[in-house]
Order: C-alpha cells, then sequence, then structure tokens
C-alpha cells in the first residue's frame, strides 16, 4: 500500500481511515450483490437501505425533529447559494438579511439578489474578515425570509459557536465546513446544508436539511432539480442520486455513530484538536499571527501567517518533509491553513504541533 | 474478493473490471500524495492532471473541433434539462424544436417551458414510443433557437443512428445512454450532454459539451451554477468538481483509448453485442416481444417483453440463477431490458444469448 500523509486540505479533506478500508475492500463487488458501489442501481435494495441509513444517522446524530427533511443532493454549496433564495426569497415580498463573515457568506449574496431584496445584516469586510459580529451588532430587518449566514468560513477560519440572530426569522445556514462537528439545535434552522467533501464524504454529494413547512410554500413552476419539494417527494432520487458519494456519507455517519460516539464526543475532540495549535499561536505570536480574533476562531480551520514568504516558505518545506500536507492557505488570503475537521487524528494534530513548536526553536 | 455478477442495469451501470482495479489499488492512498482519491483537493496537481487528461481523452474519441468547451459538471441530464433552455431559450424570442420519442426527452419538455415557447417536432406517445421520426415527420420551426433529442432512450430501447433535423438550428441532444458508444460529427451539436453513469463513469459527474459561440451569447445574469460561462472559465472548476467520480471518468475514457482503441471500435464490439441479442429475438418472435420497432433498435438497451407475468418471473429467475442481473425492465414499461453498455464485455452478452435460446427449448 502507498503511504498516507497527514492531509491538512480544507477541502476535498481527510476522511476516516476505516471507512476507506471498507469501501476499498468492496469496490469491486459488494457482497451479496456481485457488483460494485461504483455500478450498483440507486434503485437497488443495497442503494435503498444505504440511503435511508445514511439520512437515520443524521436524524440521530443532529436529533433533527419531526417536519424536517433530510436530501442528499448534487452541486454544492454553490448550488444551494441559489436554491435557497428561489425556494424561499422568489415572490415572497420579503427581505432576506444575510450576514457576511468571509468568502463564502460573500458569495452567497449576488445570488439571493436575483431572487429578491437581500440586506447586508454585517459585513466583515472592511475587517478583513477577522471577526463575526458582537452581540447587538446585527441590524436585521423585521418579518425577514431568513436569516443567512455560513457558521464557519473555510478560508478565513473564523467560526460561530451559537446560532446568530433573534429568532425571529428562520436561519439558512451554510454548514459546509462544520456540518457534524458538534450538536446543534435543529428547531432554529429552516434550511441547513452542506457540501460533503470537507466534513462527511468525497465532493460530489451535498446534504440539505430543511423544514417542510419552508419547503412547502416555494413558489410552484420552479425547474424540478432546484425545487425541494420533487427531491423530497423522491426521497432524494428524483434524479440519479451520486451513489458511490451517498455511500461514504453513510460509512462516515456510522463512524460518528458507533466510533465515535456522537457528535457531543466529536466536540469534545475537535476543541481538543483546535486547542492544540491555538496554544501554539498563543505561545508565539510573532512567529505565527493568527488571522481570526481570539473569540471567533474556529475548530476546524486554523488560520495563520507567518511573518514573509520567505519563512512561510520554509514552514511548508518543513512540514512536507513531516509528511505533514495541505497546509498552504488559501490562494485569495495566502499564508497557513490547517484543517482539522472530524477525520483529522489527534496524532495528526500532534505532529503538527510538534512541528510548529520545534520550527519555532529554529536559529 | 466477492464474486462479480454480468451487471445488465441501465445505470449506474457496468465498468471496466480494470477500471475498478485501479481505483480499488490507490483508493487508501494515490502514489505521490499520500492521499485517497476520495480525499484529494480539486486544487492539486493530480486532480489536475486528471481533469485535463478527461478532457483531452474526451476531445480526441470525439473529434470535438476548437470552438466547443468540454465540462465536467454535477446535477445529472435532469439539471441539463433545465440549463438548456435556461442558457439558449430564455429571453431568444424563439421557439426551441423537441423531438419526443421516449420516457426522457418527454421529461425534458416541461422544462424547456418555463424558459419559452416549445414546438413538438415529433411525439412518439401515440405509438408508445416504439419508433423514431421517419424521413419527412418531424415539424420543424424555422429560426429554432435548437432542436433536441434523446440520441438514445433508456427506458423504451429506441436509438438514433444519425443525428435528425435539416442543419438548420443547432442540435441539443441528450446522449446519457449512449455517450462514447460510436463516433459523432460534433460540427452538427450545439449541446451534447451526459450523465456519467450509464456509459462513463459512475453517478455525479455530467459531461457536457458545448459550442462556445452558443454558449457566450446566453442572457446575462443567470445563476451561476446554471451559467455554462462560470463552468467554461473555471475550466469546470468553478466549485468543488466530483474528483472521485470525474477520475473515474477519465480512467473510463483511457481505457476507451488504449483499450479498446478508439471510438469506431468501440461501435463495431457494441454493434457485434446487440446483433446477438436481437437475433434471438428475431428467432423467436412468440416467446420474445421486442419493443422498438426494428429500424429504430438501440445497441445499447435491448427492450422486450415475454407472454405473461409468469413467464417474465420465471425468465428473471433462472437469469439470476446465471448470475445475469439487472434485467427487469423500467418499473414504468415492465418486461425485460437488457443494458449492454461500452463495458458490458461480450463473455456477458454471449451468456445471456446462451440463456436465452435454452429459455425458449423449456418444456
Amino acid at each position: 500500500m502507498n503511504k498516507r500523509v497527514f492531509n491538512f486540505s480544507a477541502g476535498p479533506a481527510v476522511l476516516p481511515v476505516k471507512v476507506l478500508e471498507e469501501a476499498q475492500r468492496d469496490l469491486l463487488a459488494l457482497p451479496g450483490t456481485g457488483v460494485s458501489p461504483l455500478e450498483i442501481s440507486h434503485r437497488s435494495k443495497w442503494f435503498g437501505d444505504v440511503l435511508n441509513e445514511a439520512i437515520a444517522n443524521v436524524r440521530k446524530l443532529l436529533n433533527v425533529p419531526e417536519g424536517y427533511s433530510v436530501l442528499f443532493l448534487q452541486g454544492g454549496s454553490r448550488l444551494q447559494f441559489s436554491m435557497a433564495p428561489i425556494n424561499l426569497l422568489r415572490g415572497s415580498g420579503k427581505t432576506a438579511d444575510y450576514i457576511v463573515t468571509g468568502s463564502w457568506s460573500q458569495k452567497a449574496v449576488p445570488e439571493a439578489k436575483r431572487e429578491g431584496t437581500v440586506n447586508i445584516a454585517f459585513d466583515g469586510k472592511p475587517e478583513n474578515y477577522c471577526r463575526l459580529p458582537g452581540e447587538g451588532e446585527l441590524q436585521l430587518t423585521s418579518n425577514a425570509a431568513y436569516l443567512y449566514y455560513a457558521s464557519n468560513e473555510t478560508i478565513q477560519g473564523v467560526q460561530f459557536q451559537g446560532e446568530p440572530g433573534d429568532g425571529s426569522a428562520p436561519l439558512v445556514c451554510d454548514a459546509s465546513s462544520d456540518i457534524l462537528s458538534r450538536p446543534l439545535d435543529m428547531q432554529k434552522y429552516g434550511i441547513l446544508y452542506a457540501c460533503a467533501q470537507k466534513n462527511m464524504g468525497p465532493a460530489g454529494a451535498t446534504l440539505v436539511i430543511i423544514r417542510d413547512e419552508l419547503m412547502n410554500a416555494a413558489p410552484e413552476n420552479l425547474h424540478a432539480m432546484l425545487d425541494y419539494r420533487v427531491h423530497a417527494k423522491g426521497n432524494s432520487l428524483a434524479n440519479t442520486t451520486p451513489v458511490f458519494a451517498v455511500y461514504i456519507c453513510m460509512l462516515v455517519t456510522r463512524w460518528l455513530l458507533d466510533d465515535v460516539g456522537g457528535l457531543e464526543n466529536m466536540r469534545a475532540r475537535n476543541e481538543e484538536k483546535a486547542a492544540m495549535l491555538y496554544d501554539v499561536l498563543d505561545a508565539h505570536p510573532e512567529l505565527y499571527i493568527g488571522h481570526a480574533a481570539k473569540e471567533c476562531r474556529s475548530r476546524m480551520n486554523v488560520t495563520f501567517r507567518l511573518p514573509d514568504d520567505e519563512t512561510t516558505q520554509q514552514f511548508l518545506a518543513g512540514a512536507a518533509e513531516r509528511d505533514l500536507s495541505g497546509l498552504k492557505g488559501h490562494r485569495s488570503v495566502g499564508g497557513i491553513r490547517a484543517s482539522i475537521y472530524n477525520a483529522m487524528p489527534t496524532e495528526g494534530v500532534v505532529a503538527l504541533r510538534d512541528f510548529m513548536l520545534e520550527f519555532a526553536k529554529r536559529g
């Protein structure tokens, strides 16, 4: 077998080795079917069981209440930037409130504007997206169609630790980079969506959890594939589901339940991992210049700069020698980004921490 | 290893064993990267090479001329039902001509109607979709935005052997179930699209080949993910590409070039396979009642009924005993459907033919 490294990539991202091993074992033929999971019909009993287990696992992990649909779609978060306002804002006569705390929430705004009035409830751009809105800082619209935010900004490394807003409007949340990393109070959400490739599976599947009441109030005559009702009515089989990607998501959710023991455990593990790296930033603030304000730091993406490009290159080269990969910051912001999603083992974070401490001591 | 069967499923469908074996070998870690193809960044050099090879292979196999973009998207054919008219019909003031020869082309019509005027140039429904339009039978609009058709109807098993129409309007073709099964004259096409899961890869990737001139004439201010220009400008990386699905498509196109020797060879092999089964239908017309008119028969999906339900059940049970799976017809039409895509080996078709002959001799 080829050697595995510690993959700190922001997404697509590391998956549990146990999941990869199971997928590898059956890749030529699933037991009892004689067919590869890459070949098997989305209408087969095998895949029906896989899909239903994936949905049941998500419901159990996030304690999703009755009255919500759990869907596995295609198109990534970027298509959700459009589908959410097409379904919830178009023709409503209402305003949608958007909290802009980084590159991803910022990219959602122009798509929403195609469908109605958008109010920017907070704009973090003037402060280079280093922090989240503080108490009382949100400019909310009364009777808004919804309040939009990204729970974690992958590129800037800022993360909400609780839901924003005053509870009057349903939340529409892009949870692409922290889905299933901790428990949530789903009652507050109108739509929670996440592409799979950061914390749940490979690229190509998108999880959407939607309150049925909102879904059913969408305008009529939407394009079928952009209408949540069509997907909900078909139990995510209205078109051919990305079978293999959903299969991997199912294995990951099974791992979260059976091996990790649920999202409280996952949160504790994630906080422990993040603290290891932030402690190094706090101990060496001249070398490791954190991007996010301390109280807004992400448990998923630890973002920092080094003093200059040369030091950054030395850091990346040293990390690569130690099989620590994917640490280069997003091309739009530079610096370093360590993505430490659910599946990043503690030993990977320990190895990175140890390297960072060693690098800080260099002559 | 678990035993493999001959999988005659209509899609997701059989893949070349060589492709599955290569994917299995590297599933834990790709050589030189230390990362699984399920985990690797869509911005990595490895995936850049994979994507570019997949595109180059498609260009070579189909002899795609300059002035066309080759895209790998998400959302399946069903999203293309909408994207094609959103980009090519919306606001054009023109009419789109639709040839309806089966379940899939029929499903594309209501999506197009949301964007403009649709003329049904041929409707095969009154004859239960058993045949294609004959010479002079198409009711074409002058100066149409495009002429739409499905080159192969998976459910009914009818297939065009040449392009329909008079050449005045660009063709928009859903080639989901016969893409890469034979050479095409790409100059005739405005858009050729295909979901991967029948003849090219796993579910979750969609190939779109589009004439740039048409693409660039689309209306402004489209939702980003529904705008072909956005995907073309980003070389299919405008959002996170379904990395693993595209990787498999690349391996399949490499197999078509290196092992099969191109699409002329593939066509010959497909015609030989189809003839083996149709010869049995023609020899036993009272037992195997073909759905498609002879001159319209598909080389990809061989559809027939048996005289009654009991005989059908006996046939399916006997086939299953011989490890011939996925033969049940689509739930909307019943009967039997043998899908014999590119990756179905000749020995699989021989096994099915031999069983059909044996079944015809039973007491």
